[in-house]
């Protein structure tokens, strides 16, 4: 039985879906593209009976009954998930549990979603500042990717609710002159502000010290996606006041010199990718106006004023939906088709 | 005469005095280091007589009886205090008018004020991003600088008080709900936003193609600042919703590995600089705490999680202060003990 004859709607179990990662899954899953292909099973740690909300753990038959399993919670939560998995049904996890586990893969459907085509139990949805990255650095994967190097700027709705909620009381009492409330999410006030990313720094005696573990995340995801296994990537992750979508300044080192034409050529056919640059105008990638979108904005493709080999770019994309959520739908999708 | 004997106070030009940069020098000028050692003489292009502030152009006489003239003001205004210039007075030019002129030393007195001993008529002060990064830079000539990769988070106060007056009325009217008013300095609303710097983006044809001339007077100062001519280096540079003090992170390629305590040795023992960096508590450079101080707060100091010479790292710093006027008043106070 093919898809396009299967038995719609198919029963998707979406697991935090009152948290910013489930609530886009719904969206999304309401949009034509996917409405009547889907019929969502909302879950949460907290049943909400008048939003049609069941409570996990109590609930788990229900659960046990859907084909996909969405997992926008946290990664204790895709360890019950996991456990309670039935023969046949797929757990695509937003968290980072199974990420780096060898037997899961790690999927951007635009760049590697053949690996679906084994079937597997579990699939990891990466994290939302390595999708971005990798939609832009595949196209250049058969030119050799020698080395990258990347900065963030991402928004607070990449840390939940709750993170955006304390910006956005902050940024109101900014703007009334009051004073600004004490944080709690972050550590530090980020309205007017830029802070490293409030993830935890690794320690001085394991792989990659210094870094903090969203910079971690970034590198090892990046190589594990691309499937370059040591490829040199570098981040520094920060954090800005901006309540969605991220924004990234890339320089990626080829093996080959190519001429900024046919660098701008590859990245203008990447999938998933849609070229925003007007010089003239000032007009590049931004956050504000990547917000629900489904493509990642790249501009300000440029040759390194020194080496030849040397490229720099910047990008903007919706963290919460290519960057999770979209994703995470995509490889349903991508995993329906192959059945 | 040495200085500590000279005729005090002396008289010095601030040029642009209802300015960003020209309300800093005043301001400076008026604390403990230099009280009573000099005595300002204001200038701007319209007169002020309630806050003593003389028109430019009428008053060149005065303008003349200074010993030091600072501009704050733009480049037209250099051209015209060069041409105005009388023999024995000192020109220190905030602008970009002539920092690039290889007859005139770009100076940041930590790291070249040894070129004010040629007793020049004009010195330049660099850009605000190159200083902080050139103090940064520094400490690492010795081991070698083979290359850099630096990307900025900008404060709107770059630009001068018309952007930073742009941006608090889009954070008012953010944080009071209301439709935001439409911006007229940047090409984009910057509130809630990242956007690449407003400056023009340089033609195909020249030198520096794709690089926007913030970027392109970082890469091109930063060389001449560290007298290495052909440095490899490259530029992101982006404006975000932070009013003062710029923050950017750096990767550094040395041309021999240290081990990563000498590197954080030489940091920390470089002057103009001092370190911030608590990992446990995620405590490092950040903008909001830089303002209105004279040193460079540096932190996150790792090495690459792949290559041996590359370590990377961040910074924040008032680009007012040591990134302008702070800057120039020193390199006056450079001029006259050497005298």
């Amino acid at each position: 039985m093919n898809s396009s004859t299967s038995k719609f709607p198919v029963e998707v179990a979406v697991v935090g879906a009152t948290g910013l990662v489930g609530i886009e899954m719904l969206k999304i899953l309401n949009e034509p593209e996917y409405k009547g292909r889907y019929k969502p099973v909302l879950f949460a740690s907290t049943a909400r009976p008048e939003q049609g909300v069941l409570e996990l753990k109590a609930n788990v038959k229900q659960l046990q009954k859907c084909a996909y399993v969405l997992n926008g919670a946290t990664s204790e939560v895709a360890e019950f998930l996991a456990e309670n998995l039935v023969p046949g049904q797929v757990l695509i996890d937003n968290s980072s549990r199974y990420r780096m586990d060898p037997g899961v893969p790690l999927v951007v459907p635009e760049i590697n979603g053949d690996l679906l085509k084994s079937a597997p139990s579990i699939v990891a949805n990466p994290n939302c500042t390595a999708i971005l990255l990798c939609l832009t650095l595949a196209p250049f994967k058969e030119a050799g990717l020698a080395r990258v190097v990347v900065s963030t700027y991402q928004a607070a709705s990449g840390a939940g609710i709750k993170a955006l909620e304390e910006l956005e009381a902050q940024l109101k009492a900014l703007g009334r002159g009051e004073p600004l409330p004490r944080p709690e999410v972050f550590p530090f006030v980020l309205a007017g502000n830029v802070i490293s990313h409030n993830t935890p720094v690794r320690a001085d005696d394991v792989a990659g010290a210094g870094y903090n573990e969203e910079e971690w995340k970034v590198i090892e995801e990046t190589r594990k996606i691309l499937n370059i296994r040591h490829l040199p990537i570098s981040a520094s992750c920060m954090r800005v006041p901006v309540r969605r979508a991220h924004t990234e300044t890339v320089t990626v080192d080829l093996k080959e010199e190519l001429p900024l034409s046919e660098f701008t050529r590859l990245m203008s056919q990447a999938k998933g990718v849609t070229v925003v640059n007007e010089p003239t105008k000032n007009h590049f990638p931004m956050p504000l106006e990547a917000e629900n979108e489904n493509l990642v904005r790249v501009g300000r493709m440029r040759k390194d004023a020194s080496l030849g080999k040397t490229y720099h770019y910047m990008l903007a994309g919706d963290q919460i939906r290519k960057g999770a959520a979209l994703n995470a739908i995509q490889i349903m999708a991508e995993c329906e088709a192959i059945k």
